[in-house]
């Protein structure tokens, strides 16, 4: 009541920007979003142009401008997002914080040090912006939902991948043993790379086995690996459909409770609910 | 009333040939659209062997009459549903009516420029009129609940897909980066094509990692690869799980009602059905 | 009762050597199988012995023997079986009774057209013996049951394929276009093979996209592979899983009910089933 | 009680011995897993590395002495698990016991037989220690889990690979006379291995159909290696879908009861438990 209204205006001005920039229920903040998105993007196709010989030698001074345009651009709204933000240290160092600040930098670095191109990687991390600006949509609901899945089939699927590796390292050293240099598994590690080459299905053709147990034990590995991708997919279909099945309302069938509803939000039934840890 | 008899006729003409053409559900109009089946087919076979050197140097005179015939078989074809049709326009401009005429012009265009070749990928499109051809049997319905069934888990697969490509460009990027242009890497864009090669389990060989770091950034992609594909399996098998459901009658375990029924077709049973958007 | 002692002794041993034969709930008849089926594993593998080339040059003649002492004993097997069979005519003709025959006739071709190489291949089919001889088991009910679980989804599954054939035509017609035959896309029936190859995600490697529009279709196309097996999984997860509930007994929880039976085989309780066609 | 306190102290030693070593429900026993399994790791890495030219080259002398250290730590592990264990000739025998005493013997091998190169592969084996040292968590009940589904559809599963096994041999010996050893298919055992490469959808590239009969066959092949997936897929599914019912109880929704129990665990209510072979 005793601020100054200047001081109040201050504040309400920041509160608004706040809720443009950070978040997206709003109008404004919705378009925001989208228009940074479309930056976002424009800027990572130029890095990725500008890895292109053909295209860097034509346009190599558009690139350069583009690219430093794009910095600036970034800068400003870093510097603003700080601002604005009303724990501005909390932001400075949350995941979306620390993106921000590193899809800026590898720019200003280059100024100093011509060979900055293998920083030029953490630009690409950028990109996952897309998915903070998809926030205002559905879609983080679902990839809630999804990651959950994942999370609570967590256990059976790290012994599953104990298992693979068990396998991989195995067969990589026996095909090591005997297959040998001279038919490309010049390393054990080299032997561990060709298996998960094969057990994965990839089949890249870089390594291939040459003596007919060589072959033979491929063979095994192969429909091994075909075979034991059912595995994971049992897991994570059971997974989900238990989760389906928990946010399916008993009463007038609506399946789209929120993840932690207790009460259908369509008629109020109690949801069966699990123990989740 | 006042019609003359001779336009009635007429009328019932149109009607029947409309019937014949367009329907498939009297014995005339299944014939007919199954002899169309056979044309498409054969007039499909007919580009694809003057795309064959070997076949067009010594059947050239031939593939072209038939490819002469055919076009004139389907023009006939197009101006006469065009006839027949109780609302020519919306048929024209439907999406079957401009598959049907594009399906025709090409060859007449190569006429004038000898170089159409390139136009001949409108006539693959030909082939997607089995579908229409199809619609006679129980197909279409399966259709339709396969890609009702994909577009309810539609924000699920778009979240799952939007962390691949995140996951594909940066990876793209960093082989890039660690491999260089000298092991195939060229630019990051054609990282990219590697990394969509590689997650996807592909595994042409055309491009692949020589150095140890880029080996075992490799493998972790591939196994990637390998379990992820779990995920767009569980989402649409429970999506499909929870349709087949809903569509079983609880009382006497039919399970063949039709996508919108609300009551069982054999025992009049209410069915449950879920909120659809 | 008018009958010779003699004749029906005859009959008896036929009736006993058919149980035998064609029959596995006797010990003598399961140990007839089980020899039977080794012996067909190692004909077997003599044929495939003989098309390595430094092992026919080594065990030629060893090799010729045992392929005419196993065709000598599938010739007696094979005529004993029409003897001992109750309506000869119908074993003849049946399904086992061809590939019984044709399992031996290519030996004795060869001696007239030493060319008869060719005709190997239906050797392989003595192959399928195994499951006859496995019929003794548990495992053909199981067989009855994947192969029912396959045929009540099969709508569903040609529609997908009629898709996924739409697919594989439209892109190995564009690729042709874009790449070309300088690319070793020489034809539209090679650039559909070369679709096939990456859509299923083999990845052969032996053609593959030069150009950057290409490699951005081929993406897509195997994206689109790598996705789409979600369906027929989908497909076939949901029928196994309605028809393991059939057969799941509500009371007992049994599960091992035969594929036929309407009421629990543990505790008589009903089961609940659906309409089958 | 007539015991020699002596002899007491000693047996007490003994037991507790035994708990920290082969138990790991105790901190000193956890602690004592845990080290076990870095020590594994590294001494795994290190034979590795003696198997990468460049590094045995730079570092022999080094990797030849870690070798030993490790050699003789497992060595006084191996004697103090026989010394602690209640009845040593059943943990000699054991699966474990057998692991433990080749995860040793090949580098004393090596003292006598230079060349022993080959046995190194024994020592991979140890890795599967791993699983051992990650009993002491709640992985074991997860991988008991996954092995009793596996098996519970082991039939099912049989009768697949059954049916896979016959096409491979059938499409491998027809491969090798449509193609014939000039396009590499040199052997029917070697037109296996192509058919086993292509079924799984590995797709090496070493061995590629060349004529247009084979490449349609091949098309063939792996449309079905592709569709076929589903297949063990659902069947893993179905069978970990049916357990992960048994085991949520009815009434408090808990997933997490044993796999042996008959009641909740939280609520006491009775599990729907089936029959179990």
């Amino acid at each position: 009541m005793n601020q100054s209204p200047n001081n109040t205006e201050l504040v309400t001005l920041k509160q608004r920007w706040y809720r443009i920039i950070f978040e997206a229920d709003t109008v404004a903040g919705k378009r925001f979003d989208v228009i940074l998105l479309w930056l976002i993007l424009l800027s990572v196709l130029v890095v990725m142009a500008e890895s292109v010989t053909t295209l860097n030698e034509k346009y190599s001074t558009l690139l350069r401008i583009a690219e430093w345009v794009f910095t600036i651009i970034f800068t400003i709204e870093y510097v603003v997002r700080i601002y604005v933000s009303p724990k501005p240290l909390r932001y400075i160092l949350s995941f979306w914080g620390l993106v921000d600040l590193l899809s800026t930098l590898p720019t200003y670095f280059s100024l100093f040090y011509h060979g900055a191109r293998y920083l030029l990687v953490i630009r690409s991390f950028r990109l996952m912006r897309i998915f903070r600006v998809l926030r205002l949509t559905q879609f983080l609901n679902e990839a809630k939902q999804l990651s959950h899945a994942l999370k609570s089939s967590g256990a059976k699927i790290i012994v599953f991948f104990g298992v693979i590796l068990g396998i991989v390292i195995l067969m990589g050293t026996v095909m090591y043993i005997i297959e040998g240099p001279e038919h490309g598994y010049t390393s054990i590690p080299r032997g561990i790379y060709w298996a998960i080459v094969t057990l994965t299905t990839v089949g890249y053709g870089d390594i291939t086995p040459q003596t007919v147990i060589g072959q033979f034990l491929s063979s095994i590995l192969m429909i091994l690996g075909y075979a034991v991708i059912a595995v994971p997919t049992g897991i994570v279909t059971v997974e989900m459909s238990n989760r389906s099945k928990e946010r399916t309302c008993s009463r007038c069938g609506n399946k789209n409770n929120d993840n932690d509803a207790r009460y259908c939000k369509i008629c109020s039934e109690p949801l069966d609910l699990s123990f989740h840890e």
